[in-house]
């Protein structure tokens, strides 16, 4: 079965700013209050994890998380209520893709 | 400037079918008649571009190259009606898609 597959992500004149493992990352801190804990769900490192909320954050003008640093664990994060709108509107932009997606027709035989 | 980037591609069951780079090597073998210029051209390796085209005309029910191996060169290479007709094809879903990228607004400020 032949099928049309895709991904979607936002760039700024900087790159990258919002794709589907940033968004999947700031809802994982947003769940669990953590970083590190976001991180390890992921299988991405804290460094790794730590390098995407600070890109994001300094593309923004105002920030989507709010770390409280150091402390057994990392300490904690929170999404702030920009990031929950970020969160919102991309995951919109995801359906309309996935609308687009199921709906273009292709003539592709094999 | 925020804007919505993407890459689309067609896969079977059995994986990805056709994507950018293998509609890139098969109008590059079209142009040029020759499979080891066209990887060549897209510093591709020549096992590579074998490989990829390997893959497509077994998916197919019919090939969308026909190479003529051996000789000085590698053969030639010759893109058969239905590898230009999916050439097409492609190209018509990468147009449609290139239309959903620069209409979907995003809500989406720094």
């Amino acid at each position: 079965m032949i099928k049309l597959a895709g991904r979607i992500w936002v760039e700024t004149e900087n790159g990258k700013l919002l794709g589907h493992g940033r968004i999947e990352l700031l809802e994982r801190v947003h769940a669990c209050g953590s970083l590190r804990q976001a991180a390890l769900q992921m299988e991405m490192s804290y460094k790794r994890a730590w390098d995407l909320i600070g890109d994001m954050n300094n593309q923004f003008t105002v920030p989507l998380t709010i770390s409280t640093r150091g402390g057994k664990g990392g300490g904690n994060a929170v999404v702030t209520p920009k990031g929950l709108a970020v969160i919102a509107q991309y995951r919109e932009l995801m359906q309309q893709f996935e609308q687009f997606l199921a709906e273009t027709k292709t003539d592709i035989s094999l």
